[in-house]
């Protein structure tokens, strides 16, 4: 049997970290420790040691991971499949409600169809906002209009559930309406997705695809926590009221490795037109690409989101790109179709803007973000980050 | 001597978390666990259990905290008062050097003098939100600019340290500019502190004054990780470019628990003219508050920032209303007068603007936030933040 003390030696390098570390877990009580009989060194329970280096390289085998555990009322994912918002499985979420619905399911627990709207000087706001940067890219447009729009709101500080929710509501109106049109105008009681539509899209807004739009909201407003959620959770940490919390959330989904994934998926499809599907998904495996659209880091066997919006997509009518790719991934063994596959179909179907997917993700995790800040506001400062300094000491000069 | 093992009952009672939650623990390998033998309950390993409690209570006692350790080459704190920039002390730094050197120090390691500018596209851009915004609290104009003007850095992608140090520069210059000017026009190659300081206050821009603008700005380019530094690496994980992360650090510290700090001291200065220190300090404690601006979370006998703006401060000219403060708060046995005090002392002894303590913290602390960010920039997606679901399941209707 193997000794169950280690030397410092072989736990820092068992670990990936340096000894500093090493010792700030001791002092934390993470690793045990004890001094070596007869001895000035110090040897450390291998037990401890090897949990903790299980713990790291846990959930994808990337080493030196930092691992949060955040109990939620509100999302439930199972890798065999399953998701749910507060025990409703967006399966019958989708079938039976909309997305105005699910957000005041998610924000307090009630179904509401409450109008999302801003107040005038907000809508004011966002309007000037919109006309100064109307060069600029739209998802810069949405993150300035949230930071511009502010303090229009009096009662931003209101931390109740409903409170957050009208904020939530009224952010959601802000975000669309800083969107430029392109589309024929809607009228101005309709819904979040038809309200949407013209701003994504020239085509004309089809009931049928509006019904799809607010299936993609309601799919995508709450999951995992991904690191935009994170960044949420720690702004509402510090009492931050909405408008800041969906601006920490917005500003990490800007990050190439989390909000651009829908991107990747177009440019697979239309590569796949000016080439052959075999050659667009070969030059991935050439340059040892993951194949955008495919595969996910939880579910195992199929990403419910993409199913339902495929099954939806393909009742309106086949595309035969579409398959073709699906078809040729599943048929190399490669991973099943994920929910960034599905938005790209869409947004290629229906000519969407370029930055359709990073809109559209924007606005149904608005519903996330603040049901998690609504989750967060009952605590004070809850995250507690710890540095260990693992630098070099200069000798002062006095 | 106890029993090794723990019923599941007495375990979640321990760690005051749902059984869910336990059961995540068990299979995270965090917590070891076996069936009771000849039955089908099971028990769970006493040790783990306790280690995990205690890591829980730790640093400050409050239940459900969530710790993440991340080790940082940056900035070393040490409970005894000392603060040391890569090894640099801060009171050599304040003594020896800049604002702009101790950045570049912190950035790449290196002592540089450039100047810190934005390019005109950049500058007429934030000139433009500036407009449009001039009756909005300065905080949110400062963040709506950085959101406008991220388009306009076409390398803001180069995640090299000497690249977004030079990002840094023109965020930093962005914010100064974005602010409206209040005091005599400065020349066009003056240092950060001597641009910033006709922004913040009406008086005349003395050397000295400038100076101790300078000293404020060096002593909080960075610290323990507070919750904005760890949102700014939250968005950096993403691989956000510094306009992001900066954005992200931005909207953390807008939370009332966070960058309010000065303002509440402040408060407590002129809540101590108009009536009495006495009086002033017994309406918080009649509260059950926290004096604001005394005692620090981590430091234990005194915070060094203050100690060197104090000694600063008095070499200037000593204030009665301050030097009353401390001592009835001293003679009192409360805690030592933080970075805050000073802070606010500074403030209101030259008349600065309403929110100068958080415009003089963001521009300071951007320094920390990209500095964390090069760190983070390292890794790809590192936080893996995992939530686990404790609330109820409704019976599907199909």
């Amino acid at each position: 049997m193997a000794d169950p003390w280690m030397t410092s030696e072989a736990a820092v390098q068992r670990l990936g970290v340096k000894p500093e570390t090493l010792y700030a877990y001791v002092s934390r009580g993470i690793v045990q420790s004890e001094r070596v009989p007869g001895s000035r060194r110090s040897r450390f329970l291998r037990a401890d040691v090897e949990r903790l280096a299980a713990r790291q390289r846990g959930g994808g085998g990337r080493a030196g991971g930092l691992e949060v555990i955040i109990e939620t009322e509100l999302t439930k994912l199972d890798p065999s499949g399953e998701l749910a918002y507060r025990g409703w499985d967006v399966v019958d979420a989708v079938a039976d409600s909309t997305f105005e619905e699910v957000a005041s399911w998610l924000w307090h627990g009630t179904r509401e169809r409450k109008k999302f709207e801003a107040s005038p000087p907000m809508t004011e706001t966002a309007g000037r906002i919109a006309a100064v940067l109307k060069d600029q890219p739209v998802m810069d447009r949405l993150r300035a209009a949230i930071a511009a729009v502010r303090a229009t709101d009096a009662f931003r500080d209101d931390r109740r559930p409903e409170a957050v929710a009208g904020a939530g509501r009224a952010i959601i109106a802000t975000l669309i309406e800083t969107l430029p049109r392109i589309g024929e105008a809607e009228s101005p009681n309709a819904s979040v997705a038809a309200r949407l539509w013209p701003r994504l899209s020239k085509q004309p807004a089809r009931p049928r695809l509006v019904r799809l739009l607010d299936a993609t909201l309601v799919l995508l407003a709450d999951h995992e926590m991904a690191a935009s959620t994170l960044a949420a959770r720690v702004a509402a940490s510090t009492w931050a009221d909405p408008y800041l919390v969906e601006l920490a959330g917005l500003a990490t989904l800007g990050g190439p490795l989390h909000g651009a994934a829908s991107s990747s998926t177009r440019e697979l499809m239309r590569e796949t037109i000016a080439t052959s599907p075999a050659e667009a998904i070969g030059a991935r495996l050439r340059e040892n690409q993951l194949i955008p659209g495919f595969g996910h880091r939880v579910y195992k066997t199929h990403d419910p989101r993409a199913v339902i919006l495929l099954e939806m997509l393909a009742a309106v009518r086949r595309d035969p790109v579409e398959e073709e790719l699906m078809t040729i991934v599943r048929d190399r063994g490669l991973p099943f179709p994920n929910v960034d596959f599905a938005i790209a179909a869409f947004a290629e179907r229906y000519n969407m803007i370029d930055d359709a997917g990073e809109v559209i993700f924007a606005i149904a995790r608005t519903v996330g973000w603040l049901a998690h800040a609504i989750e967060e506001y009952r605590y004070r400062l809850r995250f507690r980050p710890r540095a260990i300094y693992t630098g070099a000491s200069l000798t002062s000069s006095r």
